[in-house]
């Protein structure tokens, strides 16, 4: 999906989140980090983890869903693992943190595993496994999110879209990065607007039939990608994010969307690798972009022009908005203008 | 798929499997062990790694393909982790040596990952697993195989069809174990024999066309399951085993069912996460049961009966199979004859 809108250099939009977050409240170095979490996903091509969400953080922070200065607590520690309280933080002000904590243990122990409870949801995953990769670790996370989804054979949001990140090292790294439903509901309501039928086993309708209509999809409920196998996948996403935190479970946890006044007790799950425990650096990193190289280079199925590995469009996007800067649609300018109107900033995003 | 023929009680086959594999040499330890890999399997209804693998395993043996006596030894560690050469020994004994290590730094450091290399194949994954579970922990494990499947938007079997496990605790367990392709290669070959057509996404043709007719697929190539985010995992699942350990990757590893004088040169992960260090077991014990329960009772989608957790089906075959004995089907009972007949064993599987 291409975006059609002016574009707008990243730093320009990172200041503006900056400013914007500081004057709602939250304290330099946590409005520095969730502007750097949002722009970085902008600029990865994920509008949907972007600055659209900022006007939605910051009314979390306003009624008292998000709550500006967690007391984040490590409730429980060993060699190599901690269980955090995250006191209803902001998803990437937690997160970071356990992620840190986290590659630490894991310079020490080899790997570590780092569990949190009571957050909000925390953004783009990825940022927390390119946290690993530039330590020369593997980076892992998952995090539960409020359910949109059904198991394989049920026809009711139960779970979350869980999203699962594996993030490792090489020259282009692989950097594995998706909800585990089969499309991101971004991409259902795209299909709906443009009147496109979408292929039936992206969702079903309220009554658990199969669909090919975006509309009826979106009242009905996505469906977990890849049958009883990925449903498989979001469960344990489920398990390690929630069951193992002792967070809520998805289909009981707050909307982020709505539920402005409700932090959504989150869990999130962070695991990291020391490449250097079980291996030469240099060594890995040749066999990666060996293995990477060769799978690129395979003979190719019909109808497909080239063959990427997970992250490669990410890479590229980033390049591309890094160089040209990012495209923000008129819907998006307005809501920033929105924005600089009730906290004062002297900004005007319609002007940019 | 019902298997016909003959019940056999497990225990009769188990012991069968233990003499013929003294008879071929192994010791009396192994020998056990890798029945009790192979009977597991078998009772867990998953056939295709169970006893109908014995043959193979003893002329591997006899041809050099399998170390009967492996110097196993750990080449890096660390209080999370351990890097270890399996020298080509039979899998499960290598396999279960590598878990037991983890399990054990598990239980100090909360969480612990073991990588080996220079290995044949492990058996079914769940073995693994259900080690950590027998300890109260989450076990996860994963290995490659000889390149049988394409990476997503490819025509070339460049990727195993590289199995993963996630074991998790409760009261009816969690175990998800599956290929990463769409389906097991032996679905294909009943299609096949069956004469019926298999699903668009299964397979494509050598030419890289999807295909309904299962004898093209068995000359094509199997696909990775849930498209691209499937073939993102399988792809982690090879770099987590071989990239990691520094094993062969799937497109250079040597066959199983052929090759028989070469070591497969595969490698393996495990991870076991100590629940006791996360939280206090019981209250995981009834979160875990809780989830399960409510997912299981979901509304359901239209033509499924009922919504199973990942490792029921398999737990259900386990009690009837246990209760009832194996159903060996005619092939399996001539192969199992002429073992006898080989190696010399009293029994005569043609009279059980």
């Amino acid at each position: 999906m291409t975006v059609d809108g002016k574009r707008v250099q990243a730093r320009v939009l990172q200041e503006f989140c900056g400013k914007a977050f500081r004057a709602a409240g939250l304290g330099g170095a946590e409005a520095d980090l969730v502007s750097r979490n949002l722009m970085e996903a902008e600029l990865r091509g994920i509008g949907s983890h972007g600055v659209m969400r900022l006007s939605t953080y910051l009314r979390k922070m306003k009624d008292g869903g998000f709550n500006r200065t967690p007391n984040v607590r490590i409730l429980r520690e060993r060699a190599g693992m901690a269980l955090i309280d995250g006191d209803d933080g902001l998803g990437a002000v937690v997160g970071e943190k356990a992620m840190k904590l986290c590659i630490e243990k894991a310079r020490d122990a080899g790997i570590a595993a780092v569990s949190v409870r009571n957050v909000n949801h925390y953004g783009y995953a990825a940022f927390y496994g390119k946290m690993a990769l530039a330590e020369g670790m593997i980076g892992i996370t998952c995090c539960n999110t409020p359910a949109k989804m059904a198991v394989y054979g049920g026809a009711e949001n139960l779970l979350g879209t869980n999203p699962l990140c594996i993030a490792v090292p090489a020259t282009e790294p692989y950097i594995f990065d998706g909800a585990t439903s089969v499309v991101a509901r971004g991409k259902i309501m795209y299909y709906s607007i443009a009147g496109l039928p979408i292929p039936s086993h992206w969702a079903c309708d309220a009554a658990g039939r199969p669909t090919t209509d975006a509309k009826v999809a979106l009242k009905g409920v996505q469906l977990p990608f890849g049958e009883y196998k990925g449903s498989g996948i979001a469960i344990a996403v489920e398990i390690l994010s929630a069951a193992l935190s002792g967070a809520r479970f998805s289909y009981a946890a707050n909307e982020l969307f709505s539920d402005y006044e409700k932090p959504q007790g989150l869990g999130f799950f962070f695991a990291a690798l020391d490449v250097s425990a079980f291996a030469e650096p240099d060594a890995f990193r040749a066999g990666m972009d060996q293995l990477l190289s060769r799978l690129r280079s395979s003979k190719r199925a019909e109808g497909h022009d080239e063959i990427l590995m997970p992250g490669e469009l990410e890479a590229r996007s980033e390049r591309e908005n890094l160089r040209d800067g990012v495209a923000l649609p008129p819907d998006l300018v307005k809501d920033l203008t929105s924005v600089a109107a009730e906290y004062g900033l002297s900004e005007d995003p319609a002007a940019w």
